[in-house]
């Protein structure tokens, strides 16, 4: 019965994503010509069935030759200063990191001068690519078999981090389609409606103050029109993600815990209460007030339990445990009309259901569970939903106060 | 010695925000009629300085004579469908919340059928306004006299959470500021680069599908170019927040505290690591990826200890602790170069520079603390940063394990 921080799937990222060298193109060109690549199409991996539910890599030389010219990287400043409207957009390799712990590959890089130290950075590079479009890479990635004319083997496969993939692989397909995604949704500058270019191997997006489309004759300076976000750092440059609280409430005397049925779940299933962050909240205010919005209920203390990354599109579920004041436990739907049942489960209840899905659900995937009359699902394992219910239904709140 | 918890000033955010009626014209029109206002000018909001610092709030009824046209809200339908980029932008009255203790403007709004049951909602609302570059506005907020020609009552003065204000009104405050900010630099759509509107009290921007200035004769429809974020709900519709990691890290003896100096920061000045999320990234995996990053030490266990928005401009900081591993020690500059210096100090130290600093920190602005020969400065109490090197100094890790 004691206090479960099982990690959710997707943390413990496997790579060293060597952020700092993102802007570095000797490292990003050495590293890509290593690498092992995950090809996305619409944002679907492409994975494979045999000889079991895994991501299909492919090395970087088998695809680089589908390239319409020969890929290179370049830094900002002469990415930025050679802009050229006319010319085709590259490919965006986004770099996921390096796995460090295998060294097969032989990939080595020397840090230089100030920048890395001469720290000596090793490992399997892996990189994420999108090739929707690109009818030649396509048809090598499924070896020529059309999309949707065969169920096995490799094809684009729709992936959430809890539908089975190992988690680590998961946690590389995540990164590589959030940061792709973010990519598709910002090919525009939000200040200035200009097009934008992109950076640090997918994970930076200027708006170029130039553009050699531009200059019709000698003297033109190409100069695009002005824009408030060139000068200085701007968080629109970079991946967008979204904090979002899901959040356990017990009640005060710490033996019910409060979860909500949406409109668009299946019948008899349920799952603790979430929502966004909103501008300027921190994140123990945020649970107190999608709970009251929700639910109606009143909540007291908070504390901040674990966390998931959740890819789709862009969101870091904060998960919390709360208690709710002594007078606010009454359920009222009539604020935010987004649940079409909120309602208490005794702890003990939901401890049954939790040993019952946890002892039987085989593929990860969540079972449904019989108890007694009524039949009761709840989230599966992989999500931070069950974790954070199986915490409370195991005495994270109870006996020695942890909060 | 106990856990310390203290929340950061911006927690508690003191007005119901009722962010489910942002989308209802006739409560947000009956709100502004009674409602208080943060005028902005280029994001600092009007603040005075008789009888002491505070927000000079304004009545709405003072200022609505000065808007260009009798301003209304109206529906997110009829807003979109009526777009013609010919039309003046009108301002955008952002929706902070309703004060529930302050019924003395007899404001009250009952819900709506199944929107928001018959609950009536209460209290004083207030909004935020930007009124850059209306000089009637402008006029009025300065009684009279030009910017810059005096120090004293009411002027535009910048304002960070940290400055002073009543703790209530930097909550406000910064609320208004991240929204105003996020629609400043988000007048054009990032995904097809047309112009957006703003809608729901500030809180959402969305592309229209149609332009009346594009109808030139009989018949035409008005679309505009094809986007694909106008199906289905968009994250990039709804204000952004950069979820940001900040961490008192702690040796695995538990007696001392990891603490960088950055190149901006004045001399003998330290604080704790921090850094943003990066995409598909838990909280726990942020705090050991950032500080192996900026100082070379590898760290264990994470738990996050409280969390503070910080709307400069939209970062949602996560307070955590985490302790190093044993062999995981040693302090490393080479990788990101972010950091001048990184050391380990004695908790022992810290507890006496901050005993001294919280003592005779008059006006929360932090002091310079003399501590034996060397004189060291540390973040005052009303950051985060502060109360989590507190936390660890007044024993978190160690003793019973908290984490």
């Amino acid at each position: 019965m004691g206090n479960t921080r099982a990690p959710p799937p997707t943390t413990g990222f496997p790579l060293n994503r060597l952020s700092f060298l993102r802007d570095t193109p000797a490292f990003l060109s050495s590293a890509l010509a290593s690498s092992r690549v995950i090809l996305f199409n619409n944002l679907h991996p492409l994975t494979t069935t045999t000889p079991h539910y895994s991501v299909h890599f492919l090395p970087y030389t088998t695809i680089s030759h589908l390239l319409p010219n020969p890929f290179t990287f370049e830094s900002e400043d002469a990415y930025t200063s050679a802009y050229d409207s006319r010319d085709p957009i590259p490919p965006i390799f986004v770099f996921l990191g390096v796995d460090e712990k295998d060294l097969e590959s032989g990939f080595e890089y020397q840090g230089q001068g100030g920048k890395s130290g001469d720290t000596v950075y090793k490992g399997r590079p892996y990189f994420a690519v999108d090739v929707s479009g690109n009818e030649k890479a396509q048809e090598l990635a499924l070896g020529g078999v059309k999309e949707g004319e065969k169920t096995e083997g490799p094809n684009w496969r729709p992936q959430r981090v809890d539908m089975g993939l190992p988690a680590r692989e998961a946690a590389m397909v995540g990164f590589g389609r959030q940061v792709l995604h973010w990519n598709m949704n910002n090919r525009f500058c939000s200040s200035c409606g200009s097009s934008t270019i992109s950076l640090h191997a997918g994970t930076k997006r200027v708006c170029p103050g130039t553009d050699k489309a531009l200059i019709i004759e000698d003297g033109d300076t190409g100069n695009r029109i002005v824009c408030t976000v060139r000068k200085g750092v701007h968080n629109i440059a970079f991946p967008r993600t979204d904090p979002t609280v899901i959040m356990a409430i017990v009640n005060s005397a710490g033996d019910k815990v409060l979860l909500g049925h949406n409109k668009r779940f299946p019948k008899g299933f349920f799952s603790t209460l979430a929502g966004f962050c909103e501008p300027c909240e921190s994140v123990e205010d945020a649970v107190r007030r999608e709970t009251w919005e929700e639910s109606g209920v009143r909540v007291g203390r908070v504390i901040i339990h674990s966390t998931q990354p959740w890819p789709y599109p862009a969101s870091l579920m904060l998960g919390c445990i709360g208690q709710a004041l002594p007078d606010g436990e009454t359920i009222d739907l009539g604020h935010d009309p987004e649940l079409e049942e909120a309602r208490w489960f005794d702890l003990g209840h939901i401890r049954r259901i939790i040993e019952k899905a946890e002892g039987g659900a085989k593929d990860g995937g969540g079972q449904w569970v019989s108890d007694g009359e009524e039949v009761v699902r709840i989230p599966p394992p992989a999500a931070i939903a069950h974790q954070l219910i199986a915490a409370v239904a195991r005495g994270f709140v109870g006996g020695v106060p942890k909060i």
